[in-house]
């Protein structure tokens, strides 16, 4: 059975991309949730990651005597081990694409990620419209976001990015999450799919057990004194 | 015939991965380089880029008609376009974890990329023992480096990271590159491997190349005021 790790799920927006992509594809697993109590070496988290992971984070997928890390890297074994899920789109210029805004996104949206970290089960629209006045980072981040989206969608004609549930989905959740806790203004198309993500059975378990976990990290919150 | 579109190769590290990976695998393309001029929007590299590239970025490759942009997705592009080049290791499991330390590397090592940018034909050893001493960040990522050698070189027993050549070696080419220019201190295993990752036919081809530019751009340059 595959042994999935993941970090809190209300916060870890990389274990998210993993669990979503999971619960979507119904691959049968085993998860462990590892309470993010601190990232430092004396951290439980840490102690508990140090036997499993060689860079200490999450997610992380363990398949009997293979250990894979990094989101991007454990999707694409999900991938290869589940030939018959079709993860990736089938058609190589598409699964082409896919891989480059997958990979746009694994290595990019700093600002984004920077400004409007991942709290699944917080609503800040106050504190969004002030990152959007100020942050010009954040304003190219999600321009660049709405036109993958468009493009892709007008290409392929939704629902989802690639037509059908693919990785890139699975991969743009979290954004979708920031989007909506921040209520970043998004051309209609754009809001159209992130409510269509939102409804995505995978996302809504992922999302329901981020509520269900009442557990509010200072560290993950730079504008929150407590959760509400 | 594949187009591969690179920026300087002095300076465009993530070019160079997928540089060297045509060259060492003989994939046959033909190359464009797009001089840096500068970044902002009315440059020439820009300009030249805007009707290629969705994101105004090099690596770019084009295929006829499908464009692939970002090294990651080029890489695993090229992997499925040319599966008899076996760019990926050839087993499962050693395969996920090239996918877990290329994938580490396209997001992560952000203190050794920030403080010591490429520029293959520069030699800064000064510049490089004062970033060691007060850049600790600098010396985590590169501890991490010689884990991730160590660790593959013992398991696969060398002489490249997974035995014979794969898409990890392109990867950490530039990484190589470095460590060279900067002189940053190395076990004698990770230093044995840098240099044989700097007589590799295609790295050797591409750093030939990066000398010959003659190309002094002093925003990619934090360090020096003209070239040697
Ligand atoms: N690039 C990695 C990022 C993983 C990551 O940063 N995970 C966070 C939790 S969301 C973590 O474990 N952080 C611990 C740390 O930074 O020490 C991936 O794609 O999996
Ligand atoms: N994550 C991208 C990074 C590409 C990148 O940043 N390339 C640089 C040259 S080495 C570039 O084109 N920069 C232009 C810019 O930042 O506007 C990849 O893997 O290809």
């Amino acid at each position: 059975m595959i042994k999935f790790y993941t970090g809190n799920k209300n916060y870890s927006s990389w274990s998210m991309r993993v669990g979503v992509l999971l619960a979507q594809a119904q691959i049968a697993h085993e998860e462990t949730v590892l309470r993010m109590d601190g990232f430092g070496p004396d951290s439980n988290f840490k102690r508990q990651l140090r036997a499993l992971s060689p860079t200490g984070k999450v997610p992380l997928l363990v398949d009997g005597d293979t250990t894979v890390w990094e989101s991007l890297a454990i999707v694409e074994y999900l991938a290869e081990r589940f030939p018959e899920k079709h993860l990736w789109p089938q058609e190589r210029a598409a699964r082409a694409r896919a891989r480059s805004v997958v990979a746009e996104l694994h290595a990019g949206f700093g600002a984004l990620r920077q400004h409007c970290s991942m709290s699944i089960e917080a609503h800040l629209p106050e504190v969004g419209a002030l990152i959007w006045r100020d942050q010009a980072g954040v304003r190219a981040d999600v321009a660049r976001v709405v036109e993958i989206f468009s493009e892709l969608l007008g290409r392929h004609g939704g629902p989802m990015l690639f037509g059908d549930f693919s990785i890139a989905d699975a991969y743009y959740a979290p954004m979708c999450m920031r989007f909506a806790t921040y209520e970043l203004p998004l051309p209609p198309q754009a809001q159209a799919y992130v409510e269509r993500v939102r409804q995505l059975p995978g996302v809504k378990a992922w999302v329901d057990a981020a509520r269900a976990e009442n557990d509010f990290l200072a560290f993950e919150e730079p504008y929150r004194l407590r959760s509400a």
